[in-house]
């Protein structure tokens, strides 16, 4: 139902091919894994089995003495720590004191081979002290709770005084009179939600191959979603400074923000260090489950209430995050996320980061949002069931706009929330009969709708024009999504010439300025601005070397369609003058770095049609449509694939997926066997509707994109399920087991 | 005797580390032949043994049959000629229906290891027609010479009429009126010498790995000079967009010329493409020799005229330089230094480019510079002797100074040429007694004096501010002579930071801007002036992210010696305010290009004292020394070991290197036994003395530094012998044979 905007553009808005998309279908192109330098030793890490554990001592003299071994490290080899943060990455690195999770990191090796690294690490002797474990956040709350770290005080509102507590920080927004705002509600739901931790499920496992020159300085070739994050985070954990650390990207297979942060690449600089070799790491697929940065379980308790008519009066949340080991949960995005569509006049959100023993958390793909939203939008579904009100109807009716007040705090910008509900309700698949279920079966549809916030931060880009009218364009951002065509194909269209003329290519730390990780649905935004403003720089420069050539005022050379003109008589073509230009007077290129300040929100709108067998509690997805604001589609084909793999996750984390533990902490589905994910068999074909709203600061009106589809597919389905089978789910995943409970046909687990 | 001058430099001057050393010392850097892709297969090129012959027929069908092998090419492989240049360049890569030298390569082959590539190559049946061959350049110019090139017609001024000839080009320089000018003269001397072709003898050879990506991306990792120039050559041989080439060069292990001229790069690009794989081409010593591009062997005549009181009235010459199998030899460069140092009023100089069946000549240290002042500087000697003059007096007599008009064209710039003679003439090793020979031994003193013009071009500088205050600096001058250092020092000067807070590297075509060859003595002077540039501004951002965090005007921020301050009490060190300054408002980044339109010209004068043994004619040399006029000197060391190392070449050309060619034109002597370069056991160690003229058109006055030593060796040398032994050398080179001949011991060869 969307009606495609008059096209002011030549290609922005075109399918075209992706820069690197053969290299990358035909195998060429170079992962993580892939790196191989001439004698490139392989590091294994030998991790902790104990969920929680005092480490008395580590014998490495045997490890060490095998034949084929180069080198051995433990903490011991890291610098001190400086403070409590740096004390955290370090220990996270390889264990200090304590280990405080299954897989956590205790010791390495580098050898010849990776089997002799292996076998070389189970030679390390570690003498552990077993302590009590807890993975559950509510548990890791309690009084009684093991406590993962001595020295850490509650610093709660709520105050429990000055003693050890597992609880990291709590904070609390309160905005107009939450009671006053309940007591006006003529209707008021609240709800209890539980969630598991999640994982990214990135097919590329960690890698990265360190090699040291003699001189000291350290190159790293890594899988990674910022080459700057990593080259900081190095060098702060080894106290080297910043221009001695180059940080090569790789290209990357999979990150959706777990490769944000950095694993193994201080593990390899350590052990490269020490064998005076290459070493790569590349972490098992158990060690990516046990030991990189999941998403967070979660405990949520909302509360909202409206008056007969559709207004939201009030709204309360606590939300209770999971760090893992060390404190850092999303809880703040969750928060940001949770009412984050509304304008609700009161209310107030509690968020509480509690440390557990599990893998310290790290962003996934819209980070916190996806089960802040499960649980806020399950409740105002059962709002507008309650006050008789279409879903998409009641949201509209409380639908924030630009300059409202939020309630975690700040005002909204330019938004296309609106747009994308009436875009939603005006659908195809909102306006079909859902059809009749199969003999047994039930049929129900759930809509649910989800705001993110975006980013734009800082990035950098270079052109240079060559001699023959071709352009390279060199980023420091990563390509985690197609982002080289996405710019190139920005750059393209400020430089008015054909994207065939452009060359993308992903720099290093080295030879780029810095950009901040490709993440927040930054990328195509915000290094967009810097590949736009360099453009334009470049044609400046270009105009003024036509002016040279002609003995005509700069002012009077005008570009257009790829040709510099002045007057009626003087022309060059792009090429020409680039030809010329470049052979006198200094080669034309333009590095760009922006911090860019502000960004729009996005939104999206998804609507499920599930079919329920009340017998079995099996969930089939009939239908799914996501409709989403993404401001302008720079490639609508890309954007269809964000908005579709965004929602595939979110079906993900609604029906599938969930770290299992057993009661000594250990996880027990650390393998794509037991930790399932959605397959093209469970998904149907995902159909999208593109709403574009442009954001007025981007030249384009681009707004970001690949986070919001994840947010709402719980909630959807979670809504179209109720009206399925008549229970609302209050478990991430909604597995059979719980809908069946929820049913009352097996017992409460 | 050189009077240093007040430094007020804090950087410029010191004799620092280089950046490179440590990994140059132990081995860890990489040449290009230890690049190594995982699956790179060998590339091995087929070579004519015939001199002059007519290709009937290449077939490889037994060579693509051998197991192992990957891919074979010819010629027929590349595209065809689109102009002469092109054919020219074309066949010299693979030969296509002629070969015109022996060691042309004529086709090529990939394979799993070196040995199966070249078994594999020995199986590629070529027939030949075989042609006679004529290696030197006077027989080439006979009438009944063998033509090289049926279409090449002699664009000679003499005029030999429309038909085939091996003279490629013929250029005369007319200045005042020469017959005049030696009618005026009361001393006329007038000679003629002969040189042979010399090769630059780098230890590394050649040395490409390319590699294809399936989208149609080729990157190479070469040994070279430029990577730009690598870049354009393979783009303009295989007509590839340029942004579809990425040269990536590595450390290099000599060149001095050498590697500006790309052999085997396209030849791995060919076979890379067929084979689908990385494929590695490294030249073998011999092919070096046979197949690259040497210096030209030579023939001068030479003619001056002076008046008694010591002025040269007239000077004429005719330059004859064998460029090998296609056009291009530094005759224009030699006519350039001939007679470059002096003012003469009157004179013609001569010079033809004569194709002979020899590899195709290229660039040495101050091409054409080395035979030519050979032949000018003993003229010039001899002259002095007859005119009871000392030999520096006369040259200082006749010097040119700024605004003086050349012989061949121009008037000079700022010279430091006067002040040059003067302290070799003021200079310990001048005034010192030579010493009393060892019995039956002669001893003699030499001096010759050189000019060469030096260059400035095109070169890109990028600087990049960590937050820790250090900065990155990246060039696209590759770095043969430690320019990484001279360049950062030159950013650590203008930046008033301590040299170890830049890490200077080299970077490749698609990451920074264009930069002509690191040749022509340009690199640390134009290269560092946009470092200069670059360091400016980075100091002018920077002064205005002070003023905007403290609020003040940007004009009140001052900047000096690493510390920004506004007022009395506003201060910020460099490095606090890049902490500050990039992590908010982008990073703090500046690329600069340029094309740096005018440079000094150097000047070299040098004292050899020799022995020589009448009866063997071997010749010792017992004292050298180095004067250089090098504007200021950056770096003492690196200047003082660019003036020996010169000196050293220079003195290979006087007194044992030459291609020795068999009847058929084969090389005889294409190995480092039968090839002689001076080692330290045949050069004493020389001394140094550095002269600082600043030239004004750089912010430091630095001048070009490494060609002006290499010139003056043969002719210091024959001077030296010539008082010893009293005959006048007058072959390149100087062997005890060509003494005995000259001194009638053995009879004319």
């Amino acid at each position: 139902m969307h009606t495609p905007k008059e096209k002011p553009f030549a290609v922005i808005g075109e399918r075209l091919p992706r820069y690197d998309g053969v290299d990358k279908v035909t195998g060429k192109a170079i992962f993580g894994p892939d790196v191989t330098l001439p004698g490139t030793l392989y590091g294994f890490i030998l991790r902790s089995p104990h969920a929680h554990a005092r480490i008395r001592s580590i014998d490495t003299s045997r490890a060490a003495a095998l034949p084929g071994v180069y080198a051995v490290v433990t903490a011991a080899d890291l610098p001190p720590a400086e403070d409590t943060e740096h004390r955290y990455a370090r220990d996270n690195t390889l264990a200090g004191d304590k280990v405080l999770y299954a897989g956590h990191a205790v010791a390495a090796v580098a050898a010849r081979t990776p089997t002799i690294a292996e076998a070389a690490a189970r030679l390390i002797a570690v003498e552990y002290e077993v302590l009590p474990a807890v993975t559950d956040v509510l548990e890791a709350m309690r009084d009684d709770a093991p406590i993962l770290h001595e020295e850490m005080r509650t610093r709660s509102l709520a105050g429990r005084g000055d003693r050890p507590s597992n609880i990291a920080s709590h904070f609390r927004h309160v905005k107009g009179d939450p009671a006053r705002g309940f007591a006006a509600a003529e209707v008021i739901v609240e709800r209890e939600f539980h969630t598991l931790t999640v994982h990214q499920s990135y097919i590329e496992p960690q890698a990265a191959t360190a090699v040291w020159s003699d001189g000291g300085a350290l190159t790293i070739y890594t899988t990674t979603q910022g080459a700057f994050a990593v080259r900081d985070h190095v060098a702060w954990l080894l106290r080297l400074p910043l221009s001695s650390v180059r940080v090569i990207p790789t290209e990357v297979g999979g990150a959706f923000g777990g490769k944000n942060t950095s694993y193994v690449d201080v593990v390899a600089a350590l052990l490269a260090r020490k064998a005076r070799r290459p070493v790569k790491v590349t972490m098992p697929r158990a060690d990516v489950f046990m030991a990189t940065g999941p998403s967070s379980g979660a405990v949520f308790r909302v509360k909202m209430g409206a008056t007969r008519d559709g207004r939201i009066t009030a709204a309360q949340a606590e939300l209770y995050y999971a760090a893992g080991a060390y404190p850092g949960s999303p809880v703040g995005s969750g928060a940001n996320v949770m009412f984050g569509p509304y304008a609700i006049p009161n209310g107030q959100i509690d968020g509480y980061d509690v440390v557990t023993n599990g893998p310290r958390v790290s962003s996934y793909r819209a980070p916190g949002g996806t089960p802040a939203n499960f649980a806020a939008e399950t409740v105002i579904d059962e709002l507008a069931e309650k006050l008789g009100l279409d879903p998409i109807e009641f949201r509209l009716r409380n639908h924030a706009r630009e300059g409202d007040e939020r309630l975690d705090g700040g005002t909204h910008g330019h938004l296309g929330g609106i747009e994308t509900l009436e875009a939603a309700r005006a659908c195809a698949h909102y306006n079909a009969p859902l059809g009749d279920p199969r003999p047994g079966m039930r049929r129900g549809r759930g809509v649910a709708h989800a705001y993110w916030g975006n980013w734009g931060g800082r990035s950098s880009c270079t052109l240079t024009v060559n001699g023959d009218g071709t352009v390279n364009l060199v980023t420091s951002s990563v390509d985690l999504s197609g982002t080289r065509t996405t710019i190139a194909m920005q750059a393209a269209e400020a430089l008015q010439l054909p994207p065939e003329r452009i060359r993308p290519s992903v720099g290093d730390t080295d030879n780029t300025g810095y950009a901040d990780v490709s993440a927040g649905s930054r990328t195509t935004y915000a290094t967009g601005i810097a590949a736009i403003k360099a453009a334009e720089n470049i044609i400046t420069q270009m105009r003024a070397r036509a002016a040279d050539v002609w003995g005509v005022p700069v002012a009077s050379v005008v570009y257009a369609n790829g040709v510099f003109a002045s007057g009626s008589d003087l022309r060059f073509t792009f090429a020409e003058l680039a030809r010329l230009a470049t052979e006198s007077g200094g080669a034309i290129s333009s590095m760009v770095n922006v911090d860019v300040p502000k960004w729009g929100a996005g939104f999206s709108t998804q609507i499920a049609d599930v079919e329920v067998d009340p017998e079995t509690g099996k969930v089939t997805l009939l239908r799914y449509t996501v409709v989403q604001d993404v401001g302008r589609a720079v490639h609508p084909a890309m954007v269809e694939g964000q908005m579709q793999g965004g929602a595939t996750q979110g079906i993900g984390w609604a029906l599938y997926e969930g770290y299992v533990y057993n009661e000594q902490g250990q996880m027990l589905n650390a393998n794509f066997l037991d930790y399932k994910i959605p397959t093209a068999l469970d998904v149907p074909l995902i159909e999208t509707i593109i709403v574009e709203v442009p954001y007025p600061e981007h030249p384009f009106g681009v707004r970001g994109v690949g986070e919001p589809p994840i947010i709402p597919p719980p909630a959807a389905i979670a809504n179209a399920i109720y009206r399925a089978i008549g229970v609302r789910p209050d478990r991430l995943p909604m597995t059979p087991a719980h809908l069946l409970e929820k049913m009352g046909v097996i017992g409460n687990r």
